[in-house]
């Protein structure tokens, strides 16, 4: 009873700088490929793609800490910053010695941690004298948080969403449309490569891929205007560190600090945000934090893929990645958290799970929502099935501490909330879900054809 | 730029009393009154339905503040202090001189204000040592809030549900089964009054009248059962001054006063949260602030009603209340501020309004979807159907400002975000809704059989 929950800080403790651990990695992520001259990508190379500074930050190895403008920190205080939270009624429930805290990204307007890199991307096209941008979003999180960003700062946006969620999340949809954004459903007519796909496939009920592939070709058709992608870069993990950035001047305020820090990880970006400014202090070895990826058993590129250069889409338009990847091929079973179904890891974080900073765990979809619920009757928020990965990994670590009788600091990050993918827990009440295994055939096989 | 956005309390300011407007009112509320002995209900008439410490708050006339229990305090510390902003960026899109100032309550984990009251009710439940609580939910935010409440407290919860929105609304349904709550839809067979009418209109969708009969019949047979409502009553509003309270010290903090407080008007719960605790200095003389109770037109009791006694239910089980009503028979429009579609206000409410403490107006659905989305697109939160009525008025004050070239400082409520209502703004964005106007020959029908 009583006890402190929420650890607050007020706006004038935002971070002014975001962290850019591949300035401070002893061994550096091994550069993007052009997959025609095999030659490694500069900065200039990325210019016609994306805005010319987030063509910087992406390639940037020296600079440890990157300025955040003046009016992105304003719009970052329509929702930063975010509580850490003690998560003391989970802890009553599973009855652990481990003190439980999570940083609380759910409270962004729209639902998650996505908007931490979509207000700067949103930024600095404008700056670059953009009129529109374009992008595409699978499950929706993406889409939803760039629509506002590019609304609050005054550009045009067009989304493709991949078919299945433009019909299945109509929620979704609808709040991209609210905040002021064009969504189009991904195999499309406005596009060759959508009229090519919808020709040769008439049934086909699109990809991330696909999407991908039509955002890129409208923003290089049209006028003023380029094309931004919410995971899996460079420049997002960068922005998202002010999740880490923020957390660790609450966890100062708790008077504790993290034995183990938990993400759940898609293509790295909320992992990444969270982990990366505790990271620092391993990396100078004056701590011995343990960082662990939730990723979903379906997903299993971390723990059961392979480093090697791979595409970052299933038709392979982009740049060659040095990422754990299944093979840009890999098809991922139809789990509801959708933003963990990416078959790669960004180059940072493949390059510090290979020097040993971070662990991988796999997370299994029946275990994931039960982890979810608990925490939902506990701490009263309804997590994106997403964050219920992490939730799983840390009660995981709550009750191993509780087993061995000992105190353990976990923090995790929920990502975001789950009030606009509730169909999923209805299915998993129902117990109409089920858990998908990967064979190691299947993951031989797509990585042969990577 | 750079302006204060977020004016923040700690935890340690969460209020430690509610307060109880009817203490200081000059014109006492008149009392409840039992329909069969035409006497007064006193607290003991009405413990067999409501908790015994709710029961004496409902009736209580003399003490101005009442204690907040330390472990409703303790929950409320899940999402509370809840965050005054200022809408920097609509003030800029409307380009008025007038401050605009919004209580954000959106950011409780069942996304409104109706936690406030779900918290103390279970809590008070619980310490007569029920096991079990009903209620009835129209559109869903009462039933959600109920639903987390009752779990925290260990109460096991029955929720009937108005059919139409049962079938309309299935995550508001999925919301209450996450958090364990059991959810019927009304008309249902479990009851003797659901069974008549089922088999009397077997097509009928339901209504909230039908819903609360199911509700207290279910308790009144249940051993260890009380029921619980979520707005209207005086307990109700008491537990949600609460609002205002923390909204008063926060006002404090940016410097300024509210000439004008708003909320959007159903039943009186929000809007007296957030006005009580400033019109106590109107009531002493001390101030001289505005009052606005933003009502649906095509629900216009405050505007178009008469003050009398009538029935608080559509088929007259709840003792005769005194209150502004459009007569309890009456069938509003089906517009999506499911909130807002009730008859009659709160006996607190409607005399305040006859004393003249309170203005009201009425706001049309096309208008408050426009301010609506305006408010999302500026300030990035997606409200409530039923907060944009307090936004619509919000906006014609600070135009009002802007044609006077006066400053002024306005404050209303937002009391939920629309992410599960997104439906609506879909219908509103494919200009699929219209506008319900109600003639004065039907007003005067249903009050004349009131």
């Amino acid at each position: 009873m009583s006890k402190r929950k929420k650890f607050l800080l007020s706006e004038s403790e935002i971070p002014t700088k975001w962290y850019n651990i591949a300035a401070e990695m002893k061994n550096k992520p091994q550069p993007m490929i052009n997959p025609q001259t095999k030659e490694p990508i500069k900065a200039e190379d990325l210019f016609p793609l994306f805005a010319e500074e987030l063509s910087r930050q992406e390639v940037n190895q020296t600079d440890p800490w990157i300025e955040i403008p003046e009016e992105v920190r304003d719009k970052y205080k329509i929702y930063r910053p975010t509580p850490l939270v003690r998560a003391t009624e989970l802890e009553k429930a599973l009855d652990t010695p481990a003190h439980i805290y999570f940083k609380n990204e759910s409270v962004s307007p729209v639902g998650s941690h996505k908007l931490n890199s979509a207000l700067p991307q949103a930024y600095y096209n404008k700056l670059d004298g953009m009129t529109n941008i374009t992008t595409e979003t699978g499950a929706g999180q993406w889409g939803t948080a760039l629509a506002f960003a590019a609304k609050t700062f005054g550009l045009e946006l067009a989304v493709y969403m991949v078919k299945i969620s433009y019909e299945q999340k109509p929620y979704r949809r609808s709040l991209m449309q609210t905040w002021g954004a064009q969504v189009i459903a991904s195999p499309s007519m406005s596009t060759k490569a959508g009229r090519k796909i919808i020709t040769d496939h008439p049934n086909y009920q699109g990809s991330l891929g696909t999407a991908i592939s039509e955002a890129i070709e409208l923003a290089m058709q049209t006028p003023n205007c380029k094309y931004a992608l919410g995971s899996v870069l460079n420049q997002v993990s960068l922005h998202q560190t002010i999740i880490g950035l923020e957390a660790e001047k609450q966890m100062e305020m708790t008077e504790e600090y993290p034995d183990v820090v938990i993400g759940c990880f898609g293509g790295g970006s909320n992992f990444s945000g969270i982990s990366f400014p505790f990271m620092r202090h391993n990396l100078k070895g004056d701590r011995n934090t343990r960082f662990v990826a939730a990723e979903p058993a379906s997903c299993p590129k971390l723990t059961r893929g392979k480093f090697k250069y791979d595409f970052g889409d299933e038709t392979g338009y982009t740049p060659l990645i040095p990422m754990f990847t299944l093979g840009h091929k890999f098809a991922p079973a139809n789990i509801h958290a959708g933003g963990l179904r990416y078959h790669g890891a960004g180059s940072i974080v493949s390059q510090l799970l290979k020097d040993g900073y971070i662990e991988a765990i796999d997370i299994k979809q029946l275990d994931s929502f039960e982890a979810g619920v608990l925490f939902a009757r506990t701490e009263g928020i309804v997590p994106a099935p997403e964050s219920n990965h992490a939730i799983a990994a840390a009660i995981k670590e709550a009750l191993q501490a509780k087993e061995e009788g000992k105190k353990k600091v976990i923090l995790f990050n929920l990502s975001g909330h789950g009030l606009v993918d509730m169909s999923a827990y209805d299915q998993y009440l129902a117990g109409d879900l089920s858990n998908h295994e990967v064979t190691d055939e299947e993951i031989s096989k797509f990585l042969a054809e990577a």
